[in-house]
């Protein structure tokens, strides 16, 4: 990545933002995103059995459009789910912004947050899209990612850019988030944009892979909720085609942002103060490193005991050893913020009330290293479980 | 089950608790039980890779001694566990135990539960064991239970008795309980007696399905802590031999017992204040119906619901959904204390305030049920996650 600016929006996007009514709140809730030439597609969806109308719409019109998208429309305050007539509403918001855009309703993405089983009214979207039509700019970036936030506590966006022979791309991103203990049920968007010229096919791969290091190592995958929804649009405004060469510059940059935008999620967790990074090394394979890494990021012993900044590394080698991965426990270190606390499966010597006040910092690192065992590694992201992350959600509709 | 006083305990048996100085709380927390004639013996150990001292060394001695069981000694305050002394402290106390009654070691099975990682003084346990032998009566029963708690507010004890035309056998267990989100790293303990006499390979058949349907029904399998353990002694001591057409009663008054345990430790669970019975019907099959429950019982954003008693059915089927289970959302209704509160996975016409003011109650009932199918059936229990839940756990050592 280069040295340059690094808030700069890929050339060729629009974007808009409105309160159409859609949440109680008085805050913008939808936002319209145009790419002025048709851009190459990739989405990720949620795997969940219960799916919301914009996910199944959205995977429908990806299939027919061929994998082009003109404009994506989303909104906050309902998921647009479980209703009798989510399919209809959905359908009804692709086909006004396709017709306001000039661009076939097939080429409209969809994207919705906020509560399940609640009508939503079409019209608060259909209305409000001229309005958000007159105010597309490419500067409202920041407000369109605004408008997706739920019980998110600030925008999440992220930017890079990459230099090639021919010159260079960008790429920005926006993303909202979740609550933290598993984000199954909290919605997690993301969409992210780039000016280079990629194919569909290509896109899809380098988005797969970018989500794999990213959003699903905040342990999103599997257990995902109705509306999860990340996109990736390469527009090709740049001038920029990517050569093959170029492409793992390029698939780093998407990396780093959709990381950038995984970790801010993981910092502004429902209720959490604090962003633990946790590293898994020497395991067997790959996947039974990701298997002890979600274990530890998903216990929530381990997210209270750092909520308490406490250095219980007991509770951290029982929720491995209960995440179904093969290794010896006595062949277990664990490291807290650099000091080991657990040596060969048993208390290490350290001082305790060092490690105590290292971990009342807003950021820890844990890493989990078998040593002599295997060469699997993996990185996730997790945060402290907090009071405040009850009275979210004991409140959420009250 | 016989209309008899229900808080007999079995004949043969004798129990002791006392202060040794293990925790910090002036609480018991050591107690010998002992069976006046050897007893068969069946366990269930916990499924963690990292396994506690009194976990490996129960399972040797229940091998080498064939399934014999003479005497238990179990603390609290310490897990004995992720140690370097963890193996000697736990021979030891069984030698020291088995060298006071005249009993093989191997008949005498250890369970420990507490903090991880500390090491356990053994002279505690020895040189308290003589005491506890002075203290040896029938009605320490409930003594013993209370020597077992940790963060549980109220022991759990429960009783049954079986009539059969060779006389009446009597069962009783006692339990501790378990922090409730999953209670995989909060030690669950629970000692189950009976007079009867049964071999050791039916009794464990017994056990196994037993704890299927009880404590393997609050979550407790897959996810265990290093220490769960579970056991059953039968002495003989009634004369009753069980024939094979008395098994079928005295099976549903283990259950009875087993589920009416596991119940209380979720009543009990850290912080919780509801309790809430799941009911999946007609999944593909009991496979796919425990999933559901499983994952409704365990998602953070259901239990937070149940703590606003907030009728939130869609986090119930978005849950559902995330659970792995192939069904169709469209043929989901979910009752909420009897009201239809989702009909064909969109909200049904109820009445929020009602039922609102219903799940107010200490005591909730949901029932999932999948129309037209399939005939798989599961129950499980839960209770709500509450701010305490997090002051319990985030100031556990300090």
């Amino acid at each position: 990545m280069s040295e340059e600016p690094n808030n700069i929006v890929p050339c060729g996007y629009r974007f808009a933002a409105c309160y159409a009514g859609i949440r109680k709140k008085q805050a913008d809730d939808l936002t319209l995103i145009v790419s002025d030439t048709p851009a190459a597609a990739a989405a990720v969806f949620t795997t969940n059995t219960v799916r919301a109308a914009p996910v199944t719409v959205s995977g429908e019109h990806l299939r027919k459009s061929r994998g082009v998208c003109h404009a994506i429309v989303a909104n906050a305050g309902n998921a647009n789910c479980a209703t009798p007539t989510m399919n209809k509403v959905a359908r009804a918001t692709a086909r006004a912004a396709g017709k306001l855009l000039g661009a076939r309703r097939e080429q409209v993405l969809l994207a919705s947050t906020g509560v399940i089983g609640e009508p939503l009214d079409q019209k608060r979207i259909t209305q409000a899209l001229p309005v958000l039509l007159e105010r597309l700019a490419p500067e409202n970036f920041a407000a369109s990612a605004r408008s997706i936030m739920t019980t998110d506590t600030f925008a999440k966006t992220a930017y890079a850019s990459v230099e090639t022979p021919q010159g260079i791309v960008r790429l920005a991103g926006m993303a909202k988030g979740a609550g933290m203990i598993h984000p199954r049920m909290a919605t997690m968007l993301s969409f992210l944009f780039t000016d280079a010229a990629i194919g569909h096919r290509p896109l899809q791969k380098l988005l797969g892979s970018a989500v794999r290091n990213s959003f699903n190592r905040i342990s999103v995958d599997g257990d995902t909720s109705t509306n999860d929804t990340v996109y990736l649009l390469a527009n090709g405004a740049s001038g920029v085609r990517l050569r093959r060469k170029d492409l793992r510059a390029f698939e780093n940059a998407l990396e780093e942002i959709a990381q950038q935008l995984a970790v801010a999620i993981v910092r502004d967790g429902e209720g959490a103060r604090r962003l633990l990074t946790i590293e898994v090394d020497g395991a067997s394979n790959d996947g039974d490193a990701q298997r002890i890494a979600r274990a530890i990021a998903n216990s929530p012993l381990v997210k209270t005991a750092l909520a308490g900044a406490d250095p219980n590394w007991g509770r951290i080698l029982s929720s491995a050893g209960a995440s179904g991965a093969n290794f010896d426990p006595d062949k277990v270190d664990i490291f807290i913020n650099g000091s080991r606390v657990c040596r060969r499966g048993v208390r290490a010597d350290f001082n305790e009330p060092e490690v105590q006040a290292s971990m009342e910092k807003t950021e820890s690192a844990l890493l989990f290293r078998i040593r002599g065992w295997g060469k699997g590694g993996a990185k996730f992201w997790t945060c402290d479980l907090t009071e405040e992350y009850i009275r979210i959600n004991a409140e959420y509709r009250t």
